[in-house]
């Protein structure tokens, strides 16, 4: 927690928060903080400031202000095929840190149907995460995640709408050859299933630009891939 | 679990092995292997081939052959403070799927002294998790892992030779530029601990000419740091 990201919730005047459950907990526990101390704090989807430890006993109080932006968003969209939970929980914290701030969970033939009914698709369990990612990255900007259930029509109806005006990328072990380097514009990139995108679904994709590209001989898991393609196309600074 | 990693201990013929535990385990649960059926096995250190189920009831047992060469060895030697043991499991995971042969797990004055008694530390611990990232990554050859509990003889006496002929980076938040993009050369990798690198460290990092490099606005987590690292360096193929 670099960052404490603070909520409409939280203030109890104009410069004022009390704060409870986790934050409350790491700035006790963690951070050992003392009355007079500041902390890195910033507000959801607003600006990075300070936050002066005002009471630390029973309730944690900051007295707050904020005068610095947010890092830019990373100009990328990511589309995830749905992984089994506690993948799910490291990529959404993972994406967060990134600074990417649209994400598409998305069904592919090899995502196993019953993922679906997890309890780590419901709002508050992907929240949960986002929150902890842009708190770990010092963001205050949260991220959108939907989920698309059905392939097909998502492919179909909203993928076109996407994909425009950006490069399209497919991470794929059989791609048509090395992901680029160090790219200027934005990225919708596609990350598909363990056990691979199966060929009627990567066609499908091909057809609308998409370029399938390979990451080289080692298969490496999804929270492992998703830093390590965006560090190589290179767009977070 | 892309590759089943065989061990000298497991022959019970010259091309005839026996598994028990984990392999056992993936090859009977998750994979529901059938006699007959064909998997992706690899000699530690050694070449990567098939294993043809031949008993999978009480014991599991394939007849192996082997016929390719395991993934190049990625040119890097990480250098990494010691984390907090789940990080450190996961970071092991990571590195070894990578494809880096060769990490020194070093002590700085941000790290928690206590650390150093963990578990996660001992050596079959160690070998797990680089054993569970060789599989993911169907690759067979077995990192190297030492541990150094003494930042300033390892970095007065060992460093120096290990620097020599590669490019030094030290992945820190005020670094003097941006961290570059594809290098063809060998790397000499340092990530530092969560609370960061002091200025002492950082003064003899440079001096031996270790070039700090910025990550960009965020701070990401170490095991997200080190894919990205990889990704952006582009070595890996």
């Amino acid at each position: 927690m670099n960052l404490i990201l603070l909520f409409k919730e939280d203030f109890i005047a104009p410069q004022r928060v009390r704060l409870s459950g986790d934050r409350k907990d790491h700035i006790q526990s963690i951070l050992k903080a003392k009355a007079g101390d500041a902390l890195c704090v910033g507000l959801c989807d607003g600006l990075i400031g300070r936050g002066t430890v005002v009471e630390n006993e029973t309730e944690v109080v900051l007295e707050v202000n904020f005068d610095q932006s947010p890092p830019d968003p990373l100009p990328l969209t990511l589309i995830l095929a749905l992984p089994r939970p506690p993948v799910l929980k490291r990529v959404l914290l993972c994406a967060a840190s990134l600074g990417i701030k649209n994400m598409i969970i998305l069904n592919f033939n090899r995502v196993e149907k019953s993922l679906w009914n997890s309890s780590a698709l419901k709002t508050a369990a992907i929240q949960e995460q986002l929150v902890l990612g842009l708190q770990q990255a010092k963001d205050t900007r949260m991220p959108e995640v939907i989920l698309e259930e059905r392939f097909k029509p998502f492919v179909e109806d909203r993928l076109p709408g996407l994909i425009k005006g950006t490069l399209g990328l497919v991470a794929h072990p059989a791609g048509n050859g090395p992901c680029p380097h160090n790219i200027k514009g934005p990225v919708t990139l596609i990350i598909g299933p363990e056990g691979g995108i199966i060929d009627y679904e990567l066609e499908k994709l091909v057809q609308l630009g998409f370029k399938p590209v390979d990451l080289g001989p080692r298969i490496l898991k999804v929270e492992s891939v998703l830093p390590y393609m965006i560090g190589r196309i290179g767009l977070a600074f």
